[in-house]
């Protein structure tokens, strides 16, 4: 879709942080940000290769810093605007993270032709987990499910 | 799968701390280690609630201490152990850091029955962007593509 004024002036802000991030050395040229009642609560930058933190996404590192922000673990009635389509785990932060509506510039084919290739986890993740790249297997405990009974028993929880 | 005595201590630990994670009140009952050469080098948990980072699963908050912990973002010929079956954001940073195998104890129903379900996000992902309840849409920007040439240009890369 033809961006509105607006939603220019919230995509170009993180196109801006990713060509920034390039030129800084930080990490891969990903930039986002997120906006509630038109204002930026939090901007973050592809910082993998700099924090030694493979989860430093662009949008993680936004959505960390607006949380933080609103002193909350949702974000109710926000924007996210990403320089790039995200890759499937900042879509499952976005999930946790819940904004009312995702923004993004480039595409994932876009990405791909830079080296940055997100089929690959696109098509494991459905996969049951037997069949991924990644061997991964149940190991079979007794008390596997206690943790969860224990959790429904307690008082203290916060559901989140 | 039967678990090895080996396995089963790693496992248990995973279980420790997400049992722990309850009776402190610091967030949901999941916890995870990432074990290198016979030895742990990174723990994880639950922390979405009291750290109000909605992306601080347990494998997520393992695989970032034990990339700091080996001063990499890439976890060769790791194994992670989580007390519970990795939802889509965390199996994300799993394919992201790259350990060589993955163990679980409960499984996502179990965690389903708990409150938990995974199956939601797990559905979503998968959509086309204009598809999803997380309303996802690309704005059209002349200038989304740049960053990617900024990119294949520059010296000062490390890919990831």
């Amino acid at each position: 879709m033809k961006a509105t004024k607006k939603q220019e002036l919230f995509m170009q802000e993180a196109i801006r942080i990713a060509s920034e991030n390039i030129k800084s050395g930080n990490g891969g040229p990903f930039g986002a940000v997120i906006v509630k009642n038109g204002l930026i609560i939090g901007r973050g930058a592809n910082s993998v290769t700099s924090e030694n933190d493979p989860t430093a996404h662009a949008e993680v590192m936004a959505i960390r810093e607006a949380c933080k922000n609103l002193n909350s673990f949702q974000l109710n009635d926000c924007e996210l605007y990403t320089s790039c389509e995200p890759c499937p785990m900042c879509l499952g932060a976005i999930y946790w993270a819940r904004p009312s509506k995702v923004y993004f510039a480039a595409t994932r084919e876009m990405a791909a032709m830079a080296g940055f290739d997100d089929s690959y986890i696109y098509n494991q993740i459905p996969l049951p987990p037997l069949e991924r790249d990644i061997p991964t297997r149940q190991l079979i405990l007794e008390n596997a499910i206690t943790v969860f009974d224990e959790w429904v028993l307690t008082e203290k929880k916060i559901p989140y």
